[in-house]
């Protein structure tokens, strides 16, 4: 299994012991997230394709660069290895070389959110610790709710107290032990680091606990392998707070320090017109992020103060990527589009990456040979209520088939 | 690729050529469903261990025994191989040799009707037809809309009136074709078959359409090769139409015939108290199932006119199965608790096989030896309102560590 050598910071490249530091750098506080590193020579000695060939299909495969060292640890619930579909069609109607959609809402919860709680849970087992909170409505509360059931720590998940009821329900089915916070998201996010501190309890929060960065990378990790490690030449990823979209850079860096990819596809970043700090600080090259509103439909990406912004921006910057803002409507009309012409159905936040794929496409800033890859990061079934807002009425008949008959030709269909 | 050739009815055993017949027995109408039937002895010869081990893990892999002849007709969505957990500790827990929990949950459109769906829609294609319909509110329907989009084929699913507008979004979301029905459940099942009949549609119905079960047999033979062919003693599934009860049976009888395992688990049953004719009738040794009331808040086994009662009786009575019924608070206790010991999210219908194993085991109606495994069939996320019914309310705070910590104290957390 995999052994960190280095946790190295992503701001002032400060570097650390495993052990010697917990979450971020000392130097710059939270905004200094740090990189997990691992002996890249040795992991490719030990992780060849034909040891790859013999290991089961999930994200633990590549356990020389995951930080976890004893299988023990190991969560029983299959995370990871999600579809990866080849959309030639789609490719071709778009106007690029090929279309490739990864189905993360495959995964047990509903989620990418899976990798970083799967390595969390593993983790604070293999710490001795009992219990492991974070600060979420979302696809990380859920996941950390279900990983931190079968990994048998309690888990505590702090949310304001407008969440809405449906999201808390599945918390509370897997058992955790959900806080409504008389406040909004940063109300709760405040009393969860307050309570954490307090209490010791593992930090699952993707932001600032540098090891889930280390499961989010293993969708990069897949989609290398099932391209045939032949990349794609451009990946789309909604952005949020940052971390799935640092993650894949984190990945394909682990892979290009082993010599086993050539370099890293072009990161490009999506975000909703209504939450786009990271998109804005991209644009006018600024060195930071400024914080501001977060309003879309969209809400695992409604984000208007990305903690993770450091790993966001760096992705994009160092593979001569992009950051593209998509509206509402946008997203919406993506969720539609994307499940007829994949099969896949995403949330918001998953068809988003869709939306500013198409976008691009449609101006023209694509390459006719350009192989991109899509990732659709939620199921469609977390929210249906925003699916529903993206279609049309059905038909409706009487019962017998003259009246049918008649509303199938009046239809045109 | 496999190659059926015998169609067999399973109440007068009137057997038919491939093509003869296209749904059921023309002697014994509706009720006469029939099996499909292949060379087993050449299906040995093909599908052997050392074949299985170099296909893809989706249900594709058992395609000697599935009736697709050409792989260009496999519609691009993965599909099948869903995980198998050994859930050791449960086992223990409620006192059986082991506990297996089949989470179907996991395939594309998040059911296990996915299966049949696949199987139909590349049957359709085969056939040259381009439209493809059932009646369905539910898992049928979501997964015949995501196939069929994919399949490139047309597809009509007839809905009553009062159908769940969260559940047509799904439907709208792939592109099918919806139709209210002005109307109850039976009425569109009317018009459907009228429609089905008059314009030449291929029927998506699996009580009616042999080649569906073939779909759904699947899951018995991953059970069989997860568990390396050391089978279980007892497997629970839910019971609605009785179509995939019907088809564990198939597939399993289909392993049989080719000397794979040396006999079949005892299957068995698990209905709602407020919709059980099978259960009846299996009580009361009938012949016949007599149709009744369907009120459950398991929608998706809601059905008191099960159309495929004569494969669930078999299913159960030739296996020494048994027949079970739950309260639905028996069902929303069991989301919870099957959630936190297995880390599987199921909908009331999926929890309803672990209340049927949990009711059997509490009576001590199971050997402490057996070894037991759950089909979940489908996925928690698909009906959330009722997972919210089965868990209490979260803690409510301050957002104050002070206010925070006096809650933690007082809840005994």
């Amino acid at each position: 299994m995999g052994k960190p050598v280095e946790l190295r910071c992503v701001l002032c490249g400060a570097h650390y012991k495993p052990g010697e530091v917990e979450y971020t750098c000392p130097k710059c506080g939270l905004d200094g997230t740090l990189d997990v590193l691992y002996d890249y020579r040795q992991a490719r000695a030990d992780m060849t394709a034909r040891a790859l060939a013999e290991r089961p299909l999930s994200l633990w495969r590549y356990s020389e660069i995951l930080p976890v060292s004893n299988p023990d640890f190991i969560p029983p619930l299959s995370v990871g290895w999600t579809p990866l579909y080849e959309c030639s069609s789609a490719a071709r109607e778009y106007g690029v070389g090929m279309l490739w959609v990864k189905d993360d809402g495959r995964n047990p919860t509903g989620s990418l959110k899976d990798r970083a709680s799967a390595v969390g849970v593993a983790r604070a087992l293999e710490l001795g610790r009992r219990t492991i909170a974070c600060a979420s409505t979302g696809n990380a509360a859920s996941s950390l709710s279900g990983f931190a059931a079968v990994g048998g720590l309690k888990s505590f998940i702090f949310v304001p107290e407008k969440a809405p009821a449906a999201k808390v329900a599945q918390l509370l089915v897997y058992g955790a032990a959900v806080i409504l916070v008389k406040g909004d998201y940063a109300d709760a996010f405040s009393l969860a680091t307050a309570a954490i501190e307090k209490y010791g309890w593992y930090n699952r929060n993707c932001a600032i606990n540098p090891y889930l960065v280390e499961g989010k990378k293993t969708c990069a990790l897949e989609i290398a392998e099932q391209t045939g490690w032949d990349l794609p030449d451009r990946i789309f990823i909604s952005v949020g707070d940052g971390c799935c979209i640092g993650s894949l850079y984190k990945g394909f860096s682990d892979l290009l320090a082993m010599g086993m990819i050539p370099g890293i596809p072009k990161i490009t970043g999506v975000q909703a017109e209504g939450a786009r700090p990271i998109f804005e600080a991209f644009r006018t090259g600024a060195d930071r992020v400024s914080f501001g509103p977060a309003d879309t439909v969209a809400d695992s990406i409604s984000v208007g103060a990305p903690r993770n912004w450091a790993k966001a921006l760096r992705a994009v910057r160092n593979t001569d990527g992009d950051m593209v803002s998509v509206s509402d409507e946008e997203i919406l009309s993506a969720i539609p589009e994307l499940a007829r012409k994949t099969g896949v159905f995403g949330e918001p936040a998953g068809a988003a990456a869709f939306a500013g794929f198409r976008k691009m496409a449609g101006n023209g800033q694509l390459g006719k040979d350009e192989r991109v890859a899509i990732v659709v990061t939620g199921n469609g079934l977390k929210d249906i209520e925003s699916a529903r807002k993206s279609v049309g009425a059905p038909i409706v008949s009487e019962p017998e088939i003259e009246s049918f008959s008649e509303q199938l030709e009046r239809s045109g269909m």
